[in-house]
């Protein structure tokens, strides 16, 4: 049975990216297209890339009739998507790709982001999208948080590590190397490709980035005790991918061994063999995340490297996942296309 | 039923490009896998991108078992190609990527390619690949001749004109921007990072560019006439995608109406509405190619741009379509990856 | 003597290019530069690569004291550029990189640029700024006006052999392949890395981009007859670079003795051995043009390439050039910067 | 009075680079180049951006005279300078770019690169080269060791805050982003634009990387102690440029404040403003270094990010430097040029 689909926000890149991947996807129909600013325009003239596709053109939100909408993404900036959300109809399924459900806590929300959340109610009932340790929970939500592109990529190669207890939790430093499309199609100096291409630096500094909110969240949760990491992200000149290379203390063979166990079944992440590191150029435009152990000359000292795209593995992919679970369809439709490369 | 396949040359961008394709495939099954100086390594290895796929690791030709196999790809070298093609079961469906069989004049093969042919009789055989123009061949064949990439650009844009007559034939100028991976995974100085990005060149100039052998066996059994076009490829710091702009005397509305009627009912070849152009960016990574006219300043000049990726529509998805035909299967089937963007 | 230097516009890419020349000329010294968005910060703050060099805080322009200074680049949008110029001393040298002064005919200048001119009478006494061809009258100038960074490209290769009468006049075709610095620090999507890197297309299709005015009026005058040329440029993925590829009709061999000879003393034109093409990586952050002839296999066809550095000889370095000579300087002081490769 | 030079190993990139920047040097000239394997070539037609500059040919090294030559520099591979070196005159002055003499210690020598040194006697007269921190030493040697190009970013950073005691010597990491460059002109598949463009990975992971051994050497001798930190670099897809992300424990005041008293002379080191970070766009090309310092949210815990061109300041322009000193020239002669940005 085909289920219909509405994507809002899909003049953006993780609703471009929603659009290219349920291109291929055996029974989802995309039904409804919002964009505020470019309502009225055919999403050939917004993504030309998507032009052989037969799609309804963008509408304004309050244009759609959800009534036989079965899932809707929410592909929306934070707060406009709360606010957003809180007006959708109470029993539609809803997969929000926003930072507005993901914490937990409204008062490390207002922290995080600036202003006081305002659907505390409905963030209640938010089931954090981190699938391959939310599965159950996701499968029975009506409304599923998507992670950020780099809590994702931190989380896959902590969680278990944390839960396993077989690392430090207080010296835990998380170095990101982040392609340009995690900021969005957004119109900013820095993003233009004269000021980015050939060079690189890093930024939100000391503790500051947004997503460390989630990994405090998840962290401490699994831990049983507060856990605070240092993060830092840097922006390098590619359009895609999160490199995150994590400098752990614990022994290096029993890491590999406690992610090759955790991570035996899953369809998407896949567990290199010891001392191989992974590339972003290998997961490009899928929904696949790799994962590397190496041991540091230094006893006791390990690097654990992840690499995710984070459109697809990262949002998008990570999205159409949990919207597979939502309506019981098969956990990997539409998502086993292989990376792009080169 | 599933279709058994060998790619022969799997080392190479196209031969990875394959299976790519083919891992979304529903009925292909890839059954043997050759490189002849990388045999024995396993493709994770050699290309970790397809890790995730359960494949057969590399092998010498003469490993390979081919009682079992309905159609092999060979993505082996020009001239390689030729030598191992003569020692293949002549019953063997072939789809060959190589230069070795797209001229049908030995003479002119010699011409461009500087040796002569080794297996003529063989190459009487083969259909030339432009499925678009030679589908019912290519349904009866045994041995598909891949074009060449940028061959498979400028007939696209130039074919139909041509047949119907709207443009002039002695002053066709073809200037063409080529990403780099048309090249192959080849180790020359020129193909470093460092020596490419962030900058372009002309190569090939003056009507060197043996692509143009293609040119003119088409355009002149078109015309019924001697037609010799001016071609200059140009290498852009891209991985994917040719960029083709036609200069044509003609009138542009007429050339419009041309391609629109002739595209009509294909399903990867799109005509933008008149007066927009296309963009290597909107076909990447897929097996669409975007054509666009506009009419010059000048009365009666027209320029006609044509963008492909050289890896799929321009040589592996072109393969698989035509592999789809002579094996009776829907001739887009794997072939409807949207492309990715950005 | 040193020469006081004022830079109004200091906040874009010309003008960062221009204090990037002038922090190595000998007899130069910055006094003032106007950013009228950016007032009040410091050049470290808008261009951190600046941080070293002692330089003046952004002032508006109404508050630079122009007594002692000597020659003043205006690097402003047109249009702004013109309004400003009207209103400084009558008696400053004045280098303009805007498109303001280029057309000696107001009609032409309104056709092109879409509105009137509203200094007519400043606009008489501009000089045409292409070095190597107006040395004399830029000398004598009090205000020049820089050429636009394809016409600059294109004029290089075609002045010669259009004075020479070596090349028929009717079927000149330029295909350029431009960097986006060309498009300045403006905000906008096409111009984002997401949207620019990996690929490239054609813009300002049919006969449409500006700088076609500057090819018209130049090549017009030369010939002594109109004279149109067709004209497209492709944005491709690269900072810095314009490689402008020429179709012509003429002998290959005398155009090329035609171009020796034309820039046999020139310091920064160098004309490339007969067949040899040149590459924007080897002209990048320099004031040099490299130009290269071939013969087409089409008897009485050849193809001419000129490679520079679009915010160099393109832009900021000529108009340095132009700056020495205006103020009987060696004119190729702060000029000798060697290419930036790789 | 002009100094005659001598460069040994020409056509590799830091060869090239010494060559553009000598090229604006005022009191030094380029007699000899050498290029084993391109020997009997011009320059231009090795490295056609340097096709301006009045330069000799390649030779072999034994054909070159230095009975007039003031100083060679030796751009040649490891294992293959030392073989050359103890083979030129003993009162030559050379300035060494490859890693045979930067470690002391022979068997530190034996174990990062894997064979025994053969000039240990030279080796006894070699000063470190990196010049901040050697600068006396330098001016009288006459045999200087660069230093490798992550060396140096590193030494920036960590040399004063282990001098001065403000940071924990146990739980230092760096984790570097290295532009491609820094792997030569060498053709390995990785360094394929289309292997290496769009993507990141790390390398040489778990503290087996060759510049370990300067920072055990370098750093162990200012601590009066064994000093080992982690490393991990990593390959970025641009050609220049090298980003240091440090992670210490110390106060981050007073690490800024120590850097900032440091480097307050030093015309070529760059302390930004405290919680600022550096780029290494802004130092493309140039021979200057950034460097910022930033408090994270855990108590106690700092980031240091270092940005530098490799090929410039870390390796050809810091050589150039030692080379101005060894010849009591201005230091920062030939090296003030400005950052190419964008």
């Amino acid at each position: 049975m085909t289920q219909n689909i509405a994507i809002l926000g899909a003049s953006g890149y993780t609703g471009a990216e929603l659009i290219r991947l349920i291109a291929t996807h055996p029974s989802m129909q995309i039904k409804a297209l919002s964009g505020e600013r470019k309502a009225g325009q055919s999403m050939a003239s917004v993504f030309p890339h998507l032009r052989h596709l037969d799609l309804p053109d963008l509408v304004k939100i309050d244009e759609i009739d959800f009534t036989d909408i079965d899932l809707a993404f929410c592909a929306l900036p934070h707060k406009t998507s709360q606010e957003v959300i809180t007006n959708l109809p109470r029993d539609l399924k809803i997969v929000d790709l926003s930072a507005d459900f993901r914490l937990r806590d409204p008062e490390a929300y207002a922290k995080w982001y600036g202003n006081a959340h305002s659907a505390v109610e409905i963030q209640r009932e938010a089931v954090y999208g981190l699938t391959e340790f939310y599965r159950d929970e996701i499968a029975g939500a009506r409304l599923v948080a998507g992670t950020g592109c780099n809590a994702a990529t931190g989380q896959f190669m902590l969680r278990p590590l944390i839960s396993a207890g077989v690392i430090g939790l207080d010296d835990i430093i998380l170095d990101l190397k982040c392609a340009v499309s995690g900021a969005g199609r957004s119109l900013k100096e820095n993003l233009l490709h004269a000021e980015l291409s050939e060079g690189t630096n890093a930024y939100a500094v000391g503790g500051t980035h947004r997503h460390l909110g989630e990994f405090d969240q998840e962290f401490s949760a699994l831990a049983g005790r507060a856990v605070r990491i240092q993060f830092t992200p840097h922006l390098i000149p590619a359009n895609r991918g999160i490199l995150a290379t994590g400098y752990v203390s614990g022994d290096a063979q029993v890491i590999h061994d406690t992610l090759v166990k955790q991570y035996a079944d899953e369809p998407f992440i896949e567990v290199l063999p010891f001392g191989e590191t992974p590339s972003t150029h290998h997961v490009r435009g899928s929904n696949f995340c790799h994962i590397g152990v190496t041991g540091d000359r230094i006893e006791g000292r390990a690097i654990v490297v992840a690499a995710l795209d984070n459109l697809t593995k990262g949002s998008s992919g990570q999205a159409l996942q949990n919207a597979n679970l939502m309506l019981d369809l098969p956990e990997a439709a539409g998502l086993m296309l292989a990376p792009c490369f080169p």
